[in-house]
């Protein structure tokens, strides 16, 4: 037979009600800051895709969702402006490289970037012209890659 | 001393080969539309809150900010739209109760009726009026509600 003491039987649902209250911690403000900035690249990268298959041949040009998928990147870019406040800086699970916080002014310079040249995409997809939509694309992609390669862990 | 055979050593490098590999495995569609399910609700939700801050007073009104955190919420709920493909029905992880999948026409009702509020609270908001602002706040708040009640998962 297993003997268990009174006291441990208490050390134990003690630990236990730690440990739940633990994982019911509401999450602190950087960590939602955290989950906003992903959720926002996460909707990004969705409508990026069919704007990518389409600009690289892989799929059909639809005009009508081209200008749909790229006015919502357009509407989604400037939110990001909001979800690297200096309260996140230490947050973890970001992929976010540390040095981001000593050039402040230069990531800030390519997130506007990435914001003029998703409204600049926005307006040349509503043109229906393939051609034009997919330079600006391309235009927007690289906004993305130039921050991504400085800024963003491996 | 502890002595492990060869083969033992191959199996054990085989089984965490598998789960690297399984870790790296890319995601399934399914996943990936719920990954952009959560991030739409999760940017609805950040959105949301300074709004139901001032509605309720707990936060003095800003008819600016009010005005820009409804048009993001009026702008993303349509996107939630293509966040339930059959195809995502037995995604794991999901928040969505299963009895959804029988009352498709319901649900898409309570979604029509998010995405109406919400841009009615839009309209609302820009007219600066606080009185009216808050009014469409609470009828966008009930949608989601709705919806949550019957739908979401506790």
């Amino acid at each position: 037979m297993l003997r268990i003491r009174p006291t441990a039987l208490i050390a134990a649902s003690f630990a236990l009600a730690l440990s739940i209250s633990a994982q019911a911690a509401p999450p602190t403000k950087a960590e939602q800051t955290l989950k906003y900035r992903k959720s926002l690249y996460q909707a990004i990268a969705w409508n990026f895709g069919p704007m990518s298959a389409m600009a690289q041949g892989k799929a059909p040009y639809d005009a009508k969702e081209f200008a749909m998928r790229a006015e919502r990147v357009a509407f989604l870019a400037p939110m990001l402006a909001e979800a690297f406040p200096a309260e996140s800086k230490d947050v973890a699970g970001s992929e976010l490289k540390p040095e981001m916080w000593a050039n402040r002014a230069d990531f800030d310079t390519k997130m506007k970037d990435l914001v003029d040249k998703s409204a600049a995409l926005a307006k040349a997809a509503k043109t229906g012209d393939f051609a034009k939509s997919k330079a600006a694309f391309f235009e927007t992609g690289n906004t993305c890659k130039n921050c991504h390669d400085k800024y963003k862990k491996d």
